[in-house]
């Protein structure tokens, strides 16, 4: 019995529909990106995993895609680790190389690999898929695509101004409304310092996020549980209780991280990232988070999230800045930041909300009729006219019945069947059909231009 | 130390400026692919191992990319397979998944997997890499992309006419002179047939197409020993003899294939398709060439190869006809025709001749140079302006000295630099200095606009 065809299990395949609607969400980026003078690169979907390795942490590691080393993959091995069953210091005998995890990496590895080619400050845009083995669930896919923007060699805030603009500009011609937040890991590393627990950032930050949904006496019970002494969480207090406007709780971050100076650079930073993108406008709605933390391994300063307003999701964008990431290939001290939006995510929002324009899901604006040989032959003949003229055309390969071809037609939503009979083909013309209105019209190849064209 | 970054061999980095000529193929291919009315899929990068082992021959399957399984991936392996170096049943065992080799076989898995969704005939695009564990050289890289259309579910031989005209307005659209070589793999069937060596094909072709190099006798030879009676040698004479004008070859072919049905079909056909596309006029040659044979195993009606006119690089684009390519995967009975273009080759090719349009080269119309807080503020103001107009801009996000602005704008081929110094602050304008003429003019934005645009 022949197998039955299946994908791997995380894995999609795209139909015809599906990818003309993820390719008005890359077009859309791209050219934002590219009015904001990001320029394109592509790097290989495999890395050497010594590139990869260490990168993401050790749950990171494991959820790397190894590809088998060709040939005699055996021989370098060491048997011992196959009776043992090490199988991760085993996978690093059998594999070289490993699929990409996201783009930041492969990008760091490509401007110290080519930092002779390159000016600095660079901005890249770059739209590629990664793969992750993450248990697939409901949204979680092991291959999606990102979409990425990065300038690095330049410590400028103005880089910040510009990549959330760019974010407006994304969402704003999607039509997606949506909430930025931003905040600045110095300041959470200046909250750690002054409450005497500059290891506890992901405890305090965690707690801090949970404030709304569980009060302030679950978070002060749950900060204990985690080590914080009661002198630390007392005082945390105040910073807990910030609360207000924008300008106001700066203020408040301010005054309490005075003896902190990571603390004050942060609120500095976020001072200037706020108040110079407001004041260039903006549609989105854009507000500081303190308790906002994604990566934080990774961002050094500013850390910005982006959040539909209208469909619960989670985060469909984010980026920071980070400043060591080139430092681990051997070129430290460049600074770098940057956004990912997240495709697949923009995707289930935009299908939510209903916001794919129509013409998206259309691609032929004419199919002819096959009639018969020498009907087909003149079809052939206009078809040429219509797509000179730079029309999407086709004609039904098979000499069909009617009914056969139109519902052919039908199902691809295709607006205009040209119909090339006996009749037509004595009077060297065609009958043009609406699809839509049903109207037909008895018309010449340059009057069927016109009028689909129009 | 830390490490040297590096790729994995026969993978290659795209730079801005690859990146765009690249897109320049991808987008003109994409647009006729269209104009033709084919829809864009996509399908994993992994597929099951199942699907892609031995579709691709022995030495296919050596070549492919397997993926290590996650996590335990030792438990289910039979350690016995360890001991013997057994390695090609053990990698079936430590691997489920790889990364697919061309798109054509994947296509015929989405054909049968979707098979129910989809209304016959079926015509798609798809352009996207595919991974080769080939040993690198020149010109052969192990990620490389593949452009391809095919119609699955129609027998009409108007399918490879539309090809025929869709190759043939890719190289006119990309100014390449191309020869497109027609065969039919009935027509070689029937030859074997005639003179009596139905498995022969294969060498019966090679020594065809050695005759215009080594000359008749040495093909005669070679033919022998490959084990060729001196009888079928015999027979084989009048059509090694065949010569001139194609409609001439055609009939030559057809008497001397007279006894068999399946050679005459295949002249038909080679018939049918060389006067329907020459009937409607093409920019390209097209010939016979019987000794054409690209993929036998694969193709079971018309051949299609492309060279180009002015590069010695091989074929740049090919394809055929394929009746049993989803019997395999159990939906027998449907007949297939597509083209592949070969993206880099294409793109060795344009570089060659010099024929990357210029502006693909270039991405950002105005740089802003900044020269502080106050002057890039305003910067800032003008530079959305401009956007909203379309014109891609971007500031240079450091207080550098001029000089290394200027010089990194003239890196990028940035045409235009807009200068808001003190004076021009002073007065609400800007000073454009065009970088090709070095001419500058005070102006404010929308002026500014008006000459970017123009």
């Amino acid at each position: 019995m022949a197998q039955k065809p299946s994908i791997p299990k995380g894995t999609r395949d795209f139909s015809p529909v599906e990818t003309a609607r993820r390719n008005y969400i890359f077009d859309t980026i791209r050219e934002v990106f590219r009015l904001y003078g990001f320029m394109p690169i592509e790097t290989p979907a495999m890395e050497n995993l010594s590139t990869l390795m260490g990168k993401y942490g050790e749950e990171g590691d494991k959820l790397l895609f190894k590809i088998l080393n060709s040939g005699d993959y055996l021989a370098k091995a060491d048997k011992s680790l196959i009776e043992s069953g090490d199988t991760n210091r085993l996978a690093a005998q059998l594999c070289e190389k490993g699929l990409r995890y996201d783009l930041t990496v492969p990008f760091a590895r490509y401007v110290v690999q080519h930092r002779n080619d390159l000016q600095l400050p660079f901005k890249r845009f770059q739209i590629q898929p990664v793969w992750r083995a993450d248990r697939p669930q409901k949204g979680r896919y092991r291959e999606f695509y990102q979409c990425d923007a990065d300038v690095v060699g330049s410590d400028s805030l103005l880089n910040e101004i510009e990549l959330l603009q760019l974010i407006d500009e994304v969402f704003s011609r999607l039509n997606i409304r949506i909430a930025i937040k931003v905040n600045n890991r110095k300041v959470l590393a200046g909250i750690a310092e002054i409450i005497g627990h500059p290891d506890k950032i992901v405890d305090i930050t965690v707690a801090i996020d949970k404030l709304d949904k569980i009060g302030v006496e679950n978070v002060n019970a749950e900060l204990g549980e985690r080590g914080l002494t009661p002198e630390a969480i007392g005082r945390l207090q105040p910073i807990l209780a910030i609360s207000g406007p924008t300008d106001k709780r700066l203020s408040a971050l301010a005054a309490l991280l005075a003896d902190s100076e990571t603390g004050l650079r942060g609120v500095e930073e976020l001072n200037a990232v706020l108040h110079g993108t407001r004041e260039l406008g903006l549609r989105a709605d854009l507000d500081l988070d303190v308790s906002l933390a994604r990566g934080l391994n990774y961002y050094t300063g500013t850390i910005i999230e982006v959040k539909a307003l209208d469909v619960a999701i989670g985060s469909i964008t984010g980026g920071g800045r980070y400043d060591n990431l080139t430092g681990v290939f051997g070129m430290p001290g460049i600074s770098g930041v940057g956004i990912s939006f997240g495709a697949d995510r923009i995707y289930d929002v935009l299908t939510a909300l209903d916001l794919f324009p129509e013409e998206t899901a259309k691609a032929t604006a004419v199919m002819f009729a096959n009639l018969g040989h020498d009907e087909a032959a003149a079809a052939m003949k206009a078809l040429k006219e219509m797509r000179a003229a730079g029309i999407a055309a086709e004609i039904y390969p098979d000499e069909a019945k009617m009914k056969k071809q139109m519902s052919w037609a039908d199902s691809r939503a295709i607006p205009y069947v040209a119909i090339i009979g006996e009749s037509e083909l004595a009077e060297g013309k065609l009958t043009l059909k609406n699809m839509t209105t049903g109207e037909q019209s008895l018309v010449d190849t340059a009057g069927a231009i016109g009028i689909i064209g129009a």
